[in-house]
């Protein structure tokens, strides 16, 4: 049956013929296949699997993505109760996870971020159910880690913060907070390595996977639909029965295997999706004129009050301005929410920049118009957006690797505090619910190689410095903070001698004013610019 | 600019038109992007900027997918030297990086496979060069690590081997091993977690990394075609400074962000590749008919001595139809060296397997007829293969997810002693050159969720037992193996007790001849079969 040819030299060598590099995928041959198909008519016996007490993984971010169809026949099985559930989100409003909370079916989310998720904030506070916030990048890492046969993973997302120290309730007391905790956060071991601190973190397994795909061949390869892709490729991988629900369901060899995201061997059922898909926050370009003129946006989280343009917007445009001069032609950049998000619009005009939305986007562009809107494409603030020529898009982790292992050349914050050292606390104000980490610990993680930039007003409303010695407040992460924009100074931050070096002062302010509102010292150099 | 419409209810719901459904990436935008361009005309000056001492990372698996443009240009630079280079192998013959030792320019290899490659095996045995032996999924693991910001990993590959002792000696002192060893192999830490031993191994960072890709875009996205994926897109990711050679050089906007392998934050230098592949090992099937006739082919090493079909053949097909009696259809498996590959022969014409190929394919097909043979669609063996509909292919980091995942249903594999306990030892003989780790360790590190079973001879040549109750050579992975099958009995391995079961015992052999041929004790059941 077989010839071999080789150890004769030289090798038979192919030229890059136009032939070759064109050849599709036809090289598949036409031999029989295992004949078991993985597809479901029934959405209810598919899911009818599930049992009391499984974790069941969900894929998608805000609404995009989310297995809906699934999630929906899961809710119509009230038996099956006292489910985990681990997500990004819980939903919003009617849709995800948030109709198994409505139903009493979960006892436990693990989450990134809570948001705007009404519903389950009063479950938590009244103690009626579980929530383990776990850092976005740490999630999928943990996810993908029990995929890959990995018990734990040493991560800086969140060495040298509540993450750490499991300071953060996972569930109150029936009744809620003012009778105590009933199950605590987890402490974790942490570990120096070359110099670094990194938190120990147990991977996290599923019972089952709920995924939203876009095409599955009948044999389980899946690909995803832009920014759908999120979580569901991991999810997928980690559970023991994955359930998919497809958009379009086609024969096997009509995929390329070339560009499948998740390999059948991961998948057992699959039905059709039904359900539709909903755009969370519908965000606009007025029209194609407008659109062109900033051609990127940042990931504005519009629930964000601070977000709202009208108001203070001389100071927020000040210091987004002045920000916008550290960004170099071609830097890869993360923007957070609120001021961050308006310094694209501040770029010189020979100054373009690949923007990063840690959902899965490199190369974001500005917000659609109204025909170019898209439920398979948001930003990180869950918002409609679009995609530059040579964009690309992925799932969450690559984006947190990227994030992580510090590919950025920039990312731009908000804070509630930073320290002369460097230390930011942008995430929770203790005795207030914590909305979510999101992805803000993985961003300031590795501070050496991607510069974090602090944009923020200098003194809270009531006056309360921001820039501090030590901060009070819980730590988004320690010693990350290399420049501090307000709208009355700028600093450049020595992390590892923990000082801080005036670079600017603002027109109009004079340096007693600086000095009575910077809660802390800081060395002034021989020449101080003005912005 | 901007129009936000959130919080009313109902979503905005977009039903699953047709027209969405198909629509192309059109959503990009027509905004301006960076104008940087990372395409360079020379690739003499693109590599000028390696320096002596840098760790240099290269992609490819056997000849399929190496840097070669890049690697001949580095070769013309010999004051660029002491350099470290990082691969699965280090070339074969006059190609890869073989180019790189023959000019002195390598001081160590980290590789998980050294073959055949009889130059680099002179220069080590006479300490001219160092070789760091790595399992194939831990170094691909290391890699992404790093990549990834994570300073180590605990993996179950390779704990309780030598790897995790570190006695596999990295350098010989000048002259050889005579006069003793210069560098030893690095001792790990172990840990058990969930009652499994787990070693911690450190993350490898490269200073560059050579890539070859199919298809890279002005701004550095990649695209990789087939099997050419394999160590590419970690090498990528990984360093400092990383130097695509593309087949095409194509404009942004032109890949499908959907599609892309690589996206482009992670590439500095793209230059065109201008070298011819390779085919290493060129198999074919006779013709159309005989192909069909076997849907699908193991990974065999054609140069390794066992694996000549015409030699004991009888032996051989016997322990191969017995082993393919535990194959189910659809399961996937993965099929080690030797008669192992002979398996897929005797499965019922109603069984078919989905295989898997540790260098990144599942679903390989029989071997290509002479106009199908492709040089980017290669076997573990670096045989030419085909792919059958619904197969996929993917990087060395799915793979050695998958199958350190336990994602795999069986995996068959030879072996030279095993104990039982179900201790396997088939990677090396002290004393004698180590040729190589390659994925074996990977393969029998999840045995709780991938079935691994041993196909032998039951004694060696001169008639020593290869059953015992402890294995004396050095272990590929303790408490591994859950069947074994010989040409005179089946043994089903209880590895908790430690433990053997007869099952089956071969027409013609006695119980006193199994007794005395097999070096430990074992259970007899009521009834045993015949086969």
């Amino acid at each position: 049956m077989l010839r071999v040819s080789h150890s004769s030299r030289p090798f038979l060598r192919i030229r890059l013929t136009a032939a070759l590099l064109k050849r599709p995928y036809s090289v598949v041959t036409d031999a029989p296949i295992p004949k078991k198909s993985k597809v479901w008519d029934n959405v209810h016996e598919a899911v009818a699997d599930v049992k009391s007490g499984d974790v069941v993984l969900s894929g998608g971010f805000g609404l995009c993505g989310i297995p809906e169809t699934l999630i929906k026949a899961l809710a119509k099985k009230p038996d099956i109760k006292n489910l985990t559930a681990v997500s990004n989100n819980a939903g919003a409003k009617e849709s995800g996870l948030v109709r198994l909370i409505k139903s009493k079916q979960l006892d436990k989310v693990m989450i990134s971020y809570l948001g705007g998720n009404k519903f389950l904030e009063h479950a938590y506070l009244n103690g009626d159910i579980g929530i383990e916030l776990v850092p976005q990048g740490t999630l999928i890492a943990r996810l993908n880690a029990h995929a890959a046969g990995y018990p734990v993973i040493y991560t800086p997302t969140g060495a040298g913060t509540k993450v750490e120290t499991g300071e953060i309730p996972i569930q109150y007391n029936p009744g809620g907070g003012a009778n105590g905790v009933k199950i605590h956060g987890n402490k974790k071991e942490a570990r120096e390595f070359n110099g670094r601190r990194y938190v120990m973190e147990p991977a996290i397994s599923g019972d089952v996977a709920f995924v939203h795909a876009w095409k599955a061949d009948e044999v389980g390869n899946l690909v995803f639909r832009y920014t759908a892709h999120n979580y569901n490729g991991v999810m997928a991988r980690n559970a023991k029965l994955t359930i998919v629900e497809a958009e379009q369901i086609v024969p096997a060899g009509s995929l390329s295997p070339n560009a499948i995201h998740v390999p059948g061997i991961f998948v057992d059922r699959i039905v059709q999706a039904t359900e539709a898909k909903p755009i969370e926050v519908l965000a606009l370009a007025k029209n194609k004129e407008e659109q062109t003129a900033h051609s990127v946006q940042g990931t504005e989280h519009t629930d964000n009050h601070e977000a709202a343009p009208n108001v203070h917007s001389d100071w927020r445009h000040r210091v987004a301005a002045r920000a916008a001069k550290e960004i170099k032609d071609g830097f890869y950049v993360n923007l957070g929410v609120g001021v961050p998000t308006l310094v694209p619009e501040h770029l010189p005009p020979d100054v373009k920049v690949w923007m990063e939305s840690e959902n899965g986007i490199l190369g974001m562009g500005p917000y659609p118009t109204e025909d170019q809107a898209d439920p398979d494409i948001i930003n990180a603030g869950k918002e409609t957006t679009t995609l530059l020529p040579g964009a690309s898009v992925f799932d969450s982790i690559e984006s947190f690797n990227m994030i992580r292992g510090g590919h950025l050349d920039v990312t731009v914050l908000g804070a509630m505090e930073v320290s002369q050292a460097g230390d930011i606390a942008n995430f929770m104000i203790p005795g207030k619910l914590v909305k979510g980490i999101g992805g803000a610990m993985d961003l300031v993680s590795n501070p050496d190689q991607t510069k974090v930039i602090v944009t923020m007003q200098h003194c809270s409303k009531d006056g309360t410095p921001k820039i501090v010695q030590q901060c009070s407040l819980p730590l988004t992460g320690p010693r990350a903070v290399s420049m501090i924009v307000t709208d009355m100074a700028v600093f450049n931050v020595d992390r590892e001698a923990g000082e801080l070096h005036l670079v600017d002062i603002a027109e109009g302010v004079t340096m007693e004013e600086l000095r009575a509102k910077t809660a802390c010292d800081f060395h002034v150099p021989e020449h101080v610019g003005r912005f």
